[in-house]
């Protein structure tokens, strides 16, 4: 094998078979393939892009080159979820509690919030004590003691995947719909979970702009797991405006509580009911989407999710006091109030400028490994839909300092926009691929 | 400014503005650009192409890299010619003589063969002592003294392409107009003569394998001369079987100093009239094609171009001896006929194969700076549309040992095809870009 071949040949738009892609995926492993090489592949697969069956082939090849965690001591059936990321999104602090409350085990790998969009581990590590390392030891028994694990994504499970994607960070070559799909699908594969639901979020505040992107992202990740033999679903959900009302870590983990207790906002509620019924589904958990429903409303309202919340805090070196006593998580010293400056109907909340906002707030990071502060963000008082009289607060800020409140109080108030008629709410579930 | 930015822009089909141009060639001279970023970057343009004012911004961005030579005090008009590149394309050994023998100076930077196609330099270094490497004030002087001068390529003129042409080689980038066009022309532009004829070589011997391709690289270079303030005319010729009879380096000088004597084959003086013609309409030389025909042809049955050569060849230290005893070019051991296994009609002489042929027996290379022998090569003896009979020799081999020869004579064999029906001799010159 020649990797000016491959290049040549993905450049005239042939595609590349499995014994290309996994002496491919090998060498860039080793190190042996120049970078240059490789980012000129990368651009021409941006531009040719890749049949289904290779790119299933590139995530297989990807899985290959790394450790793959065997879960099957943990039974039949284990469940994971993963979101392609957002503004507000901690759907995944109330998924793996609901789910594991119903019996199905959830291990779950996860990443840090990078540019406007959160990351769940980031969000755990406003827990005070909350620990997301673990070893692959520590992953699999956290599951069978608690039902669930959520864990920082080992880097020894297709580590091909870290280097391609460091490189297309770089060379404007991330957004590929069969880069991000097997970037995605091959850290789920090594990750042993064998019912997967993906969260594939569109709007503003995602990274598919375009449904017809989101669309296609989602049966690129569900062909993959017919490739290779997994239960995947791709639920498209709407990230247009933020999900739920609290953007910023502490904050949400404050919510995702309150959810659990049974007081969580609409949206955020269906996008976890909506992912969680199909993974009760997928496992044979329920046999019907109105049986998963049930079975995960009961799960909240006996108790029992946040039962599961509190030992899956416990059992990873959080202070499980938090879930009784919310006012000891991280709590930010300044509250600003941003107001409506005319009455109206809420017609947007760009989900992305208030990402933004709250990446210059200090709640998310520029770049990778910036320190963040986990007490600071917002919460919307509104959302999309709403009346709101002229002085009531739309949101408000949770900042280090008023110099902050004040600088940022603009950026947030520019997210919305207020229009005189009446604005329907919108769907927060828009599809299922299966 | 930002590389990342212009492989985003250039990804998306965006145009680069002069500044942009400017600093990133600016930058790549510098080394401060990752090649990888670079490598993204060519593929994008690969794919998303430039426009003609952008490829000539690139051209000039390449240029302001280096140094320029200044010829203005060579008078009014320096002519130049470029070809690129074919297989016994010997055309610049008797273009320059014939039109400085006419009273226009010729100032020529040339290249060496690799692959499949010839150098000029390695046909020139087969006369005994010829020097290549010159100096810009040997190169200047030589053009005052003799009339012309043809020496290898400096690598102080537009360095970024020298940086640009060595990644394009490693990541499949090289097959792009807009990067072949600017590459091709900086050099000219850099080089300082203002009258520029390229011949742009179609058909299986040449880079450019359909005359669409070839066409838009003649337009995109003619564009850029435009852009520019150079007077460029492109003569768009046929490569399919090669040109001339002699392929390698000293049979080549052989061919070419029997051509200035006025015995050269059809197609070599078409070839080289066309060219000749075009420079000296272009230099004012000649009021029109008939006028500039007529002068070149005198220029030859004068016997004034064959002594333009000779002085060319002893002002660079070759051995002048050599134009009238062309015994003493460096001769091949061997000689061995390749015959016609049936009589027929010569349909196709194969001037790729022909090419590869000559590198496999040690008259070009398949990488930079292998060693190449002056002596062996081949001479055909028909050419298509030619009819021969069963036995007759179709090319004679000159070749190192035996061996050689046999090993490479199917090959030889192999690039002519013969047909029962007769075939018309294909037209030279296909048409003039202007």
């Amino acid at each position: 094998m020649n990797m000016l071949h491959l290049v040549q040949a993905k450049r005239d738009g042939r595609e590349h078979s499995v014994d290309e892609l996994n002496w491919l995926m090998g060498e860039v492993v080793k190190g042996t393939i120049p970078d240059y090489q490789l980012s000129a592949w990368l651009m021409a697969v941006y531009f040719r892009g890749m049949t289904p069956t290779e790119t299933a082939g590139l995530t297989r090849a990807m899985v290959n080159t790394g450790r793959r965690l065997d879960l099957s001591s943990l039974g039949p059936h284990v469940a994971d979820k993963h979101s392609t990321g957002g503004v507000g999104d901690k759907t995944s602090l109330l998924v793996a509690p609901m789910v594991a409350a119903c019996g199905v085990p959830v291990a779950k790998m996860s990443g840090r919030g990078l540019g406007f969009s959160g990351g769940t581990l980031d969000k755990l590590e406003s827990i005070p004590g909350f620990r997301v390392e673990l070893s692959a030891h520590e992953f699999v028994a956290a599951v069978r003691t608690v039902g669930l694990v959520i864990a920082s994504q080992s880097p020894d499970l297709a580590p091909a995947d870290g280097k391609l994607y460091a490189l297309r960070d770089v060379t404007a070559t991330v957004e590929s719909l069969p880069l991000i799909a097997s970037s995605i699908m091959s850290k789920k594969i090594a990750a042993g979970a064998n019912a997967v639901v993906l969260d594939v979020k569109v709007g503003r505040g995602a990274f598919m702009k375009s449904l017809d992107e989101a669309r296609a992202l989602a049966a690129a990740m569900r062909d993959i797991g017919r490739e290779v033999g997994r239960n995947v679903r791709a639920v498209i959900s709407d990230m247009e405006q933020p999900l739920g009302n609290a953007v910023g870590n502490a904050l949400e983990v404050r919510e995702a509580i309150e959810s659990l207790r049974g007081s969580g906002p609409p949206d955020l509620m269906e996008v976890a009911l909506e992912l969680g019924t199909n993974l009760l589904e997928m496992t044979g958990r329920a046999g019907s989407t109105d049986e998963g429903r049930a079975l995960l409303v009961q799960a909240i309202n006996s108790g029992q999710a946040l039962e599961r919340f509190r030992a899956f805090v416990a059992n990873q070196g959080g202070d499980p006091v938090i879930v009784d006593h919310l006012e000891r998580l991280p709590k930010a010293p300044v509250q600003y109030e941003v107001t409506a400056p005319s009455a109206g109907y809420v017609r947007v909340i760009d989900a992305e400028a208030i990402g933004r906002a709250s990446v210059e707030i200090g709640a998310g990071r520029k770049v990778k490994g910036e320190k963040i502060d986990p007490s600071v963000g917002f919460v919307l008082h509104s959302k999309v839909g709403d009346a709101v009289r002229e002085g009531d607060s739309l949101a408000t800020i949770h900042a280090a300092g008023k110099e902050d409140a004040e600088r940022i109080a603009p950026a947030l108030l520019g997210a919305f926009d207020l229009t005189r008629d009446p604005v329907a709410a919108p769907r927060v579930i828009i599809e299922t691929v299966k």
